[in-house]
């Protein structure tokens, strides 16, 4: 399954035999990979990462005539940091960045050119949509949708089945960037389990966001907003 | 693992050598088959499909004494249409025809029974439960739940987080059809993220419904709902 | 793949060739292990049991620094009861215990050290979370979140799309078992779908919640709430 010859795999690295690499990828030192994972070519795993069973990394994207967006034609390398973890069935598409120390949960999906900081936890049946970043420290908890083009900062937290959008037209204008606006989250935000966040609002850093919420507007820094639709209820010190 | 003296699998096609073909399946031209995928019997892959790492196909329903409901005894095949795309880790089951260019995205679930149309979106971590049927172009975005015993319909935008159910007891008067009934949401109707449409319930055609509301009853044609219960805030156009 | 002389496996059970078992195990009669499933050492199947496609079971839950909680150091066995059913992508994390008869639908995750009672519905890409207690005859449907360190009782029904929390600092204050507390179920309780129970509340006996309701306090038994923040809407018989 492995050819040695075009790939750079430390010796100390053990890939299940069941494992399929797809092409020319890096492995760095004790590195583990379960059985039934797939990686696609172009894909770097730093030192101690554990990526387990039928999870797949580095698969490049593909449309139908059913999707709005066009993909980006030049996709580069899928890096996954120094002792991460790829729970089993994750699917990391192409030109992903992961940083160290990152846990990816059971099933979640990773779309491209997507960047993740450091000491993230993205957890189970989470998607995190195309070209989002994320800073480091962060946590998105069970469940939750992250929209494509998000900006999310550091040390956020984000609870489970939390709805994410960029489109105020529900699909009937098409897909142009010019209007398609994800959320941005700045750092130290904290959201409430089946919160709904509209497109292009703005979560002013530290500010909280009660469980339950629909924010269809910005929120200032460091205010606590709860309810439907999301008010300010008090100051947070 | 392929059997070609009972199957028709067209010399074009590309079947990974992990793949695993558990019975009589048609693959026409220029398919592709990834790593890992189980192929129940009974499966009709059409041209230019592909079938990403881990996705099963085909699967028969198994029922334990948990379940309310019983399974129809007579499953038909398994059908997916010309240039669609079943992505890694879906679970097909049997007797699901699935139209012409139509993605169905990671670890999205259709059971048994189910009708999708052409150029349909189903996203990811989706569940299209039994007996239901989706006109054409019409989107399914993340982690929403079609209930069974529904009726979609086409050019429908359904957001992400989206709660469709047909039991008005929550389980406690047992499985009878004659007071099971999902909502029936017709053409063009655009529904918001993390909404939440209740038994029976009729979207009429063109209407809209906001992000987090909760449908407790019809919606006429051509009006936008939200809140919760969701009234008739304006007509459209 | 398997080495009959460390395991105990029934001669009437048939296990793929693809399946991985990677230490002790024990299989009881007529069981069917499908295609790519991996059980990790120390999983006990009774009779009868199917565990489909991808399925990995009694896999050590893997920290990293992201992660507040610490693992607890012993785990105990996996035990699945006879006549259950284990769908294609589940994860059954160790030391997990679950009763006969229930369903573990697709996709679904269920962590280290919970006990799961018999003939229970755990339905499509649900999570139940470390240390949860669940009684029989109860059914959790599609994209449910179960937190960690709840316990719910017998003859319970929750919702699609339910999400449940045990933090209601969102993380600002680390993981401490002194004020992390899931919400506490009791038996005969139906909660709609799409409805949100916040930390530490008790759903009292044979309460009902409505769809979309947040419940921040506790529910007396044998009453519908509804709304945000659910209210007693009336007394059930």
């Amino acid at each position: 399954m492995v050819d040695n010859n075009s790939n750079r795999i430390d010796p100390s690295a053990i890939i299940a035999s069941t494992a399929k690499i797809l092409g020319k990828v890096a492995i760095d030192r004790n590195v583990v990979v379960h059985d039934f994972v797939t990686l696609y070519p172009n894909v770097n795993i730093g030192a101690n990462v554990e990526i387990f069973e039928g999870a797949v990394l580095g698969k490049p994207p593909t449309g139908t005539k059913a999707l709005a967006r066009r993909f980006s034609p030049e996709l580069k390398s899928t890096d996954v940091g120094k002792d991460s973890i790829i729970s089993p069935h994750c699917v990391i598409y192409a030109d992903v960045r992961i940083g160290e120390g990152t846990l990816v949960g059971d099933n979640a999906s990773i779309r491209e050119q997507c960047r993740i900081g450091k000491y993230c936890l993205i957890s189970r049946n989470v998607t995190i949509n195309y070209n989002t970043i994320i800073g480091d420290f962060t946590k998105v908890f069970e469940n939750t949708v992250i929209t494509g083009n998000m900006v999310i900062g550091s040390r956020v937290f984000i609870g489970a089945l939390v709805a994410t959008t960029n489109d105020n037209n529900l699909g009937r204008r098409g897909y142009d960037e010019s209007f398609i606006a994800g959320p941005i989250i700045e750092d130290n935000v904290g959201i409430g389990s089946g919160a709904n966040i509209l497109p292009g609002v703005r979560l002013g850093a530290g500010c909280m966001v009660g469980a339950g919420a629909v924010v269809t507007k910005d929120v200032p820094p460091k205010t606590l907003v709860m309810g439907i639709p999301a008010r300010v209820v008090r100051d947070l010190e």
